[in-house]
């Protein structure tokens, strides 16, 4: 079989002043930031779904993309071309790990039976190229959203036989996540909200969900997978509310049914915005509960109300999400998979290497950046001044909980308080910039 | 004294031909819905903030309202007067209850200790007030965010003297309230959140937060109050986050914080939207975990992406969350409190007749309508039809926690699933619409 | 050939009262209301592109309709039963009139030529079946979004070859509506927009589009096509920036390239709220500029970003939008076309009828109710008496230009000008509820 | 008396390594870039209102910003000593241009002669300063907003002598701003809008504030301004629909009344994100009609739906704007005004210098990478390649209007046409980041 790629040899760092456009100019795969090599603070993904198994279709045209190595169909032989092509794209972008659903890798069949039968021949195709290429499996997942079986959701489906049909696919689909040696199986629910509140049993639709998350917890346990669970917050789209809204929802969500420190987040930036929250917020709040588990690394464009999963090519967010990154001590299972896809117009080959070329070299900034932020301790040094009055007896005995209302009535009664030091948001935003765009970050 | 509205006698019910402006079409105070007199379910209530404090300035432009009651001091008589025109007000627009911030009735003064008793002494003239008229408190609060002590948080302040003096000024404001026979206390945390990331310690923030809402259950037993406790969620504005972003979110706090039950939800229709959710999907989260306590009733305006506060004067809306009101049973401690203001435009004090006339027709035909929908009962039936299939014995096997994917797998591994039962959702909105539009409710 | 809708008869007026859901409860298609048969008043149009082609996939999962009557190929004998089945539609749901694109209908072939001689195959049919039964054209269009040759625009292609074949696509799709006698023919330019600026000549495009339609309107003379040409304006999607944005800026890129008075506007409800508007404005804005040209009547659901093409159920936005007709005289060539699909749960071909039925009921009712608001007159009065002082000397004056800054200066210099009369939007939102919901518009 | 400002003498240029607070890391005046001196290409100016008279009060809180140079009257020498703190504050932060609102800088009095006569008095010793210092003005305007009597408007009153009452204080405003040799003259139409269709006549209301406008062509002829007149586009807020909606809604409505090319634009970053564009958009709209007249510089909060007008601290954002400004040529009479405020936290004099300092660096790097990106040239040369076909015969004879839809269709009808040349978005992407953060530009 030729070559799907034969235009590019393979992606190295050339360095900043590199005007060659298959090179990195910031992502140097060994070099060491921070006592680890980038490769293994990044944990780059590429997502199996956009490389492979999007045509750039849209709701409102046809497939553009050319993928000659594709003849279509979902005969066993085009599937295992496609993942030949697929690790030939890893190896020569430079990319360790990938993600994937299971009806990405291999088709529906008549029956679950015959699903899996399917599924379990790719998959070892799969692991032998992994085998060969060293590639790894960052995570897996079951597509619960495509077929119409699921038009009303799954886990939350208003038929029961599709909720067991759900719980049986992610059985399977878990199996073979665990038999590639995944480091996380991801819930991504699109279909577990509604359209309308006059047709569905909102209490009723989230206790199934939660039966259906601690079924797979069992599952995990019984299957010995040791890999985390993550499960991916949006707000609506294609459902007009998704029951996992933001990172606070989930959260709770988690908490109200015992699933909290089970089950972890994979958070996307696009879903953010979706929101109305802005990536670093949905972050923070997850590692706020020690749930912060992996990162769909994507953009959306301002003001527009879909997902656009854009290659994250912004180096500011990027430096924004590695700052958290680093702050919560790095990844563990998780990683940064490029959820994103090409423009419907980028329709060459050669831009699937460019979108992940200009996430990576954003990235690897990111990273040299909010290095550089943490080593700098401007801004760190003047947040831990504005909190310095909670570090005094009365700030610590009120944080351990000793405090009562009447006490603090007493010590503020005759007193004139306020107001607080200035918060300087301006000059901590023009240290920001002088450490990440001035400083020496990047070089 | 004369009248502050002298234009007026009493809002009296005079039937849906009315054409008399300062009539009620709808609202029959004592007439029964489902078995109860509307008064009993709607339990209206007035703020003080709007109604008497607010002058209609705005961020560009200077206060518009004639108020001629009202002589612009923060002296006690001012107070006293302002008041005495309040309980007109209600009197004469045939509103039960009310609402207020400390800081509403009584200004602020050198201390907190002066400001205490000024408080107490106003609202020594409310209590008696009260006795006169019958008029009820719905609820109280402090007004912790238009100081300027309060620029960076009241119980998220990175000033622990700023935390305790707001702990010291809700400890009073809830004394008053309970003096004052208030059936709830709630808390807006308008400030509790940021104006960015990089100045702020989100997860001590929210300790802190905690901390301080413990304080207040505790103050709450050793004072012996027994209204309820109430969140009231907004998403931002003056932040730019508030940490109490929503009901999933409010609740998931609590929960994390043992509060859970302790507090319930106070939800604004135009906080609903500015988060980007619909006001009946914040009610039924919020009832789902048995956490509706009070609404706001208000609305904005689409695509304004600021709290305007209107009169709710929407009859479709009015019905939908009075569906979801009669769902629960109906209010315990909480109301309907118009948290509503007149466009910088309607500044004569008969605007303010117009506005709360307007909103309490609209729920009262809500209520009606919504009495009509659960007499009709096809929208019900719809939904356990739809749901039918979780009746039988799987269903209930898996809702009760006894099933497994292994079982689930069999029983589906070899069958065709799907797909459920259409939705059907256009033609559930025509119901509605038979029902609401054109049924009996109306008459 | 069987029926493809057995379940129904025809769907007919049987009051408010009915449930049947197979009537109407408002539609009574010879019921005069101000001088007019109700049909004349709201010339319904179905589409073809929903109705008939639309499988209800989208971005997330396959199509879920069932639609024995097709059987899914692009043969022609497929797309002569599939208009027999939409002619059947038509008939048994009482809608007099259809839209559709040139691709709906029949297939795209290898060249422009043999789709041309395809498409007049079938437009021969529809021509018969059209004579058969008394079905009109509303409007016809072409489709210039979908083929991979438009992905980055079609009047706007950097492409100049692409550019041409939309023109001679076009120049075809209006011979064809001329043909069948078509009232309209609409431009909607989904892909006539930008993903990026970095890639875009936004002045060239602009130059482009307007020589496209000034050919259009060449063309429409040659042709002796005395129907109208609209421009349907969208704000984004699938483009990120559409050029056609709103009514207010296709009416500013008409006036700059001389096409105002040629081309009038077909507006869309959901494009209307995507673009931070509402439907009322953007009508208004249009019949300020005597360009209000034709209604594509759908609904959205408000915090979605993307055109969810909901059937318009919603009684007051049928209301406020017929005010606006009513206002303007009634349509000449327009009409109101459901521009909307079922939910995708909604996927039996049952929920077809209930979808337009529950709009076509909506805007009869909204139809009456704007004739009783005119009838009332209450709103009408308050805006002449609020705009009262322009009615003077001095108003007219500045009204004819007759006016300048000196004089208008000696007219104030020494007085004390304003308020103005208060806004009193309160009462009046209350007087437009007191007409439509409790008035006898409905009955 | 002393000075308002002791903390700090002058800012200066110190490198993009100084770690010295008060000092310019980019903005180096007389450095030339592109064969100008920086000032010359920014013309920053600082704007009164934010600068001096906003307190940094909000709709929930009171003003925070301690200002010890104001006693907080309105007294003549209150105004001058106000004045005098604003010279030193152009002076020490090397801002040479300003920009004010007529009741910024003196107060409004009895009558509008009293006020004209007040403002005559400040605006002498204005002019005294700027003799002494060399600061300049930018642009002048008149405040329609703030006062009761414009609740409803301005030029768009329904009250023709509040209507009247605005021009006289336009007439003023300009005949100051010409004495005070101001570049321009700006209209920003805050209340020119509505808050509900139901009271508002919108014809009615456009036609009156064209004649505000055409009035105003004409005064400035009969005064001798050689300045520009600029409108300022806003979507909303205060009002819920401004008429000035956006770039492409002003340039219409210019249009329509014949005021096109005697109006140009001034574009805010707030205020294009508030109307769902970005900043780019917007200026590119006006600079391809010839009408990019001046910059409010600032920026928001993306989710944010009010305008935060917060200092424009991002360096891609002011590249991408002084990318649109290189590329027209640079400004005429325009400049960048900071019409931006401090955080309400914000609240030391000293903050006032931070954000000025960020916004100004922010725009000299955004200066410097504009002019790389153009010396670069690889994006140019892509976007010329894409349209390259246009540059052919039958492109020029199609952009001439030489072609018609006959001659089109005989080029194509039996062609394969399309795709065409993928957009590449993700590598102009990448490019567009190599330059700006990684290329010598900031150096």
């Amino acid at each position: 079989m030729p070559a799907a790629f034969p235009f590019v040899e393979r992606v190295r760092f050339e360095g900043p002043e590199s005007r060659n456009p298959f090179s990195f100019r910031h992502y140097d795969p060994d070099a060491v930031v921070d006592g680890k090599p980038m490769r293994d603070h990044l944990r780059f993904a590429a997502c199996y779904w956009h490389t492979m198994r999007n045509g750039l279709g849209d709701p409102f045209g046809m497939p553009t993309a050319l993928m000659p190595w594709d003849d279509g169909t979902d005969a066993l032989s085009n599937c295992l071309h496609r993942a030949d092509a697929f690790f030939e794209f890893l190896e020569k972008c430079s990319i360790d790990r990938f993600c994937f659903h299971d009806r990405d890798i291999a088709p529906e069949m008549g029956t679950l039976r015959e699903s899996n039968a399917m599924l379990d021949r790719v998959a070892e195709h799969f692991a032998q190229r992994m085998q060969a290429s060293g590639k790894k499996l960052l995570w897996g997942t079951a597509c619960l959203f495509a077929h119409p079986r699921y038009m009303a959701g799954a886990g939350t489906s208003p038929d029961v036989r599709v909720f067991a049909h759900a719980c049986a696919q992610v059985k399977h689909a878990m199996e073979v996540t665990h038999r590639l040696g995944g480091d996380g199986y991801v819930f991504w629910g699109g279909r577990e909200g509604y359209s309308s509140l006059l047709n569905r049993d909102m209490p009723r639709d989230l206790g199934h969900m939660a039966r259906l998350l601690q079924m797979a917890v069992d599952w995990k346990s019984e299957l010995g997978f040791r890999g985390a669970l993550f499960i991916e917050p949006k707000p609506r789209e294609p459902s007009v509310h998704q029951y996992d809204f933001d990172s606070a929802t989930v959260l709770g969500f988690l908490r109200e049914h015992g699933l909290i420190g089970k089950v972890t987040l994979n958070i996307e930036t696009n879903h953010a915005t979706l929101a109305a929250h802005d990536m670093e917020h949905e972050l923070r709040v997850a590692a706020a509960a020690g749930a912060l588990g992996s990162i769909d690394a994507n953009m959306g464009t301002p003001n527009c109300g879909w997902d656009t999963d854009q290659y994250p090519t912004d180096y500011a967010l990027a430096t924004r999400v590695m700052e958290v990154v680093l702050a919560t001590g790095g990844f563990t299972n998780g990683g940064l998979n490029f959820d994103a896809k090409r423009r419907r117009e980028s329709w060459r080959p050669e831009d699937l290497f460019h979108g992940h070329i200009a996430g990576m070299d954003a990235f690897a900034f990111g990273l040299k950046a909010a290095a550089a932020l943490r080593a700098d301790g401007r801004i760190s040094a003047a947040l831990r001044a504005r909190y310095s009055s909670w570090d005094g007896d009365l700030g610590r005995r009120i944080e351990q909980g000793g405090a009562s209302f009447n006490e603090l009535e007493r010590a503020v009664i005759d007193e004139q308080v306020g107001p607080p030091a200035s918060g300087a948001q301006e000059r901590l935003e023009d240290t920001w910039n002088a450490v990440v765009w001035d400083g020496r970050a990047r070089r």
